[in-house]
């Protein structure tokens, strides 16, 4: 379960009935455009473009509750999505195989070994999905308010795109990005990321990236010090999607070589008579609350640990160490994938504190 | 507050009666070293060394409740730390004055005009000096279950100390560290870095670095897929430390351009029959639990927004853009004072699972 | 959201696609009995016994997750319960009609009109369905601990049940009540009983009621003082149940007109060494913590809203004032009903206790 | 810690430094009257009126934090109470010794003996008076929204007050009623109450009570369905206050003998446009959520388990059955003193669901 205003919770396992989430304090009233949630969906979904696995599934979330004649009703959301096109089979082979970067040793630890682990169970990227839906519907109430997020490629496999201008970046451009199938700021960044892909399967091999993001139009204020900062709910959210291993806000570890006087944001009276500032060094936040600016960070995605190239580890319900070899499909690059659910953490935590701070729509 | 099975809250401005904390959670009859308590809150109070400003306090905690005959009694423990040394006259003059890099402008936005303005009010540094204590109670803790943290500095002013070895990172050397003025790996690091402060200094400005920490001892399998992963209650903490603006687990950003073969950490059985990873390129966690290594991970400090420098700003109750030159005392880098919190931090977050998991004393 | 250790959501509208539940926190490895927690389900459901309606629905649980290879993963629980046999034609007619008793008033005001009207939407009684099916659970979690609950109708229509022996109550004898169709003590009771609720029928009427819980081997120590008491916990969640509008533990309103050397309940060392009370008046409870004794708790059901006879109330659309005079099916009284309910509610409050203080199966 | 947009931590013990609270989510800019908390403060200090014991305590709140020029600031405010006047040798002798009615043995289990025994620690009464502190300042943010709360003593010792009327109940009634030294409707019912006082007094016993408590001025609509139900949220509260052993709202047990034509309250519209019932047997709550008519519930507080009269018991530390007589002061009767308590938990919860609701000032 995630947040306050908006609280989350999602559950399901890759091989199980069907993933879902509960979505509640939704405003009443909030009508949901089941077109604009499906392209989002399918944006995280298998299959898409060059990255992605054979596997083929539609992602169609299917509303439980908390709908009513095609708008919130304010009680509790449940969506559900069924899973599908599962071959189990495949993992048989896998039980008691703990594949290096995977959670399949600390998820037996702490569940005990009764977790589901076919296809990872509840630790597969295939939990992203009722968070991308969650905030689908985050990102319809964001609308409303005049906010916008979205995000791109800034690296991957080694290749690197343009980052986005701090001050500038705005809504127009985020709309863009998220039609774009690889979204990126220098489009010519893009062959040169598929042959990197395209050498990580020729190797059996993955490759990880950075994705950017950014979120306007939030107004000032949004936030609290220290434990309910902005940062804090954020990477909260961020680090709850798997393959994360790092996140910065503006110029995030950059800013330790800098001196106070380069990073600090001078603010000045703009033409209409709100508060700017004429850098963005900071990514839109001081002291945990928003500033009215563009909120910016950065997010690593490590490369996919499913690979195909000989690894060794254990088995730790033989008790043996082994040479492991995993064969069938593997997603070379779960980048562009992860996007989209970096994307929702950050709509889901922008939409909290809307709400929390009185958001009606 | 923050915490699911150890709570904690914290209270206070730097200019009021007193700042502190409620932890809400402990085991009963853990007996509290109060010598090494006071010897944590000395490595994040005032005057401390080379970097801190002139303003000296003993930062000593008043126990209020939660403690009998020297043990925690169970019930919430309260800790109180009054403020004296504070000289509000320093800040009359800043009425109104966004001081660029601090939350003057969000938290008037935020509070409407009725925080407490002097000396940052509750976004105050200061406010860490609990944290500090909630952490110095939480580490007593871990030590009785074999657990140790501990953290250097990294990078400072754009000197580089060395890295943590991943794998061979232990309690002596934490130990030893937390020991030190300066900790450092690399012990010749220290006059290039108090060389970038004087420089600094003599320049009116700030600058930010990087501290990097490790908790050893860790049991296998705490944390959750998800919203409650080790990441994601880590870097909530984290980034609730003012002036943090980058958190990253292992290798970090640094994954980003590796290949999955390079950083998936191969496990193997080590001699005393235990699963260990050869490397640790995922900083102790995989899937959001902990892996039995070394958890591991780095945070970065930006420059203290307080210059002495001439800044362009606005004061915002005035309406109008205004020069700013402060004078009087400013910390050059909070980076030293910091890591205390940035540790605490993780002591807490572990501390937290641990309890959950059913940790008695 | 409720619960601390054991989260409980709860989705879902009497007309809309499913009602359902997600259970986060159960631990790994409990072998859920589907057969008993149908038992338990149709204790519940609609169509049952001599009280209730015509509308008949199997209410089966089809579970979405946590589930595998039927004993409980650890990770969230999901369990739908699909909607059929809805008519929703019926409840057209009420548009806008504040039924007196019920929340299309107040849901109204606070959904701003988007709430699902239809059959009192996720106001409904039938969202006490997945409360049932998650207390079945927690039953079965409670039963691996030793642990019992039960009750049976202490007073319904005005006709009255024995009460407890507060003392000697055990799980045989609750186990005996939960297979009974009309749960009593006094089984002469039964045949008033039914006659109140005919005369209720014949008057287009309907009648209330009172039931009266016990659990027994909870160990002692269980709560926490101020607001994790055991009654704190157990209110909150017993006032969760529609239709309950009194509370009370051991003696509960009882014991004000008495003095304290009569309620007190005085110590003993029972043979087998344990600390026991002679008398129960304290309904097992002291200082918010359990004593080891059977926990007693009763709470008033209110007579069913929904009745037949001539009602004045008011259109809140069409803003006047209306006679209401409501065909169809009623039930007339929902005490049995409520009982797997209000059943539910303290042994997902005993779990969530006995999971916090580490509990393993 | 209870609430959710109004976040309340109390902590201390009987003999220890201070108690005192942290009350986190209030709004900025609320003027503290702390003449007026101190008046609140003075209802419920020992040493009060005719029903209480010899030791005496100013009941001083100290803020820490979070007022500013005498208003709230919006952080968290901290205010301590120093215990003086402790004589902690009373409590000596009673190491070990299980209480009858009293937390000792139930928290010594919890807390392994390491609970503070003097005076019953964090158990003791004394808690409420941060607990009431907190209840002053939300009633001084009720105020500014119109909104009015209070009781009496609606039974003392046998002798029985009259009821509210449950319609016409309003503000000036419950302003009168809080200035009354013994807050009663029917005074003429007052001698006898201090009668059964003296008898309890005289045969070293003490007798319990029953308090009924109004808020007027309630919009419609606050609350949930389920787990954050109106009666859900109260109790929870009601319950922390020791010594009460049973809540009801409304008519409460006495609905379960009615038919629903009789309780069902009819609604109608009154002159000024508003809906409203004729009758409010409900309580002002119809499905969880206010309905806009007065607030009503009645709370059972048990006779003070501290007598003079001889009992018997355990002393679970010898692990052997004993007489006890315990001397010195005794309260014979707490009602008077937890009214205000009562008050505090109601207030609360009515504060805690308008800020959540959007509740500036």
């Amino acid at each position: 379960m995630m947040g306050r205003a908006l609280k989350l919770t999602i559950f399901g396992e890759s091989h199980g009935e069907s993933v879902g989430m509960v979505l509640e304090g939704l405003p009443p009233g909030l009508a949901l455009d089941m077109e604009d949630i499906s392209q989002e969906m399918e944006r995280r979904a298998p299959g898409r473009s060059w990255t992605s696995t054979a596997r083929r599934e539609p992602d169609r979330v299917v509303i439980q509750s908390g709908l009513y004649q095609g708008k919130t009703t304010g009680t509790p959301l449940c969506g559900l999505i069924k899973n599908t096109d599962v071959r189990s089979a495949d993992y048989e082979a896998l039980r008691g195989v703990a594949r290096p970067g995977h959670a399949d040793w600390t998820g037996h630890v702490k569940y005990g070994g009764y977790q589901d682990p076919r296809g990872g169970g509840h630790f597969s990227g295939r939990l992203t999905a009722p968070l991308v839906f969650a905030g689908a519907v985050a990102r319809q109430f964001l609308r409303r308010k005049g906010v916008a997020a979205g995000g791109h490629v800034l690296r991957l496999g080694g290749v690197a795109d343009r980052a986005f201008d701090p001050v500038l970046v705005n809504r127009t451009l985020l709309d863009n990005l998220r039609e774009m199938e690889v979204p990126l700021l220098d489009l010519t960044a893009e062959a040169a990321m598929r042959q990197a892909i395209r050498d990580a399967v020729a190797a059996k091999d993955s490759v990880g990236g950075i994705v950017e993001c950014a979120v306007t139009g939030l107004p000032a204020g949004l936030g609290a010090p220290f434990f309910d900062s902005m940062e804090s709910v954020l990477s909260h959210l961020l680090f709850s999607v798997p393959a994360v291993k790092a996140v910065e806000f503006g110029d995030g570890f950059g800013m330790a070589d800098q001196r106070g006087s380069r990073v600090n944001d001078e603010l000045y009276y703009d033409r209409d008579g709100s508060v700017r500032t004429r850098t963005n060094h900071n990514g839109g936040i001081n002291g945990g609350l928003t500033n009215g600016m563009p909120l910016l960070f950065k997010a690593a995605v490590k490369p996919t640990p499913s690979i195909g190239a000989p690894q060794k580890t254990v088995n730790f319900l033989e008790e043996k160490e082994i040479d492991l070899e995993v064969g069938g499909r593997h997603d070379p690059c779960v980048v562009l994938r992860a996007l989209p659910a970096v994307e929702a953490a950050a709509v889901l935590a922008a939409a909290d504190f809307l709400i929390e701070a009185g958001g009606e729509l």
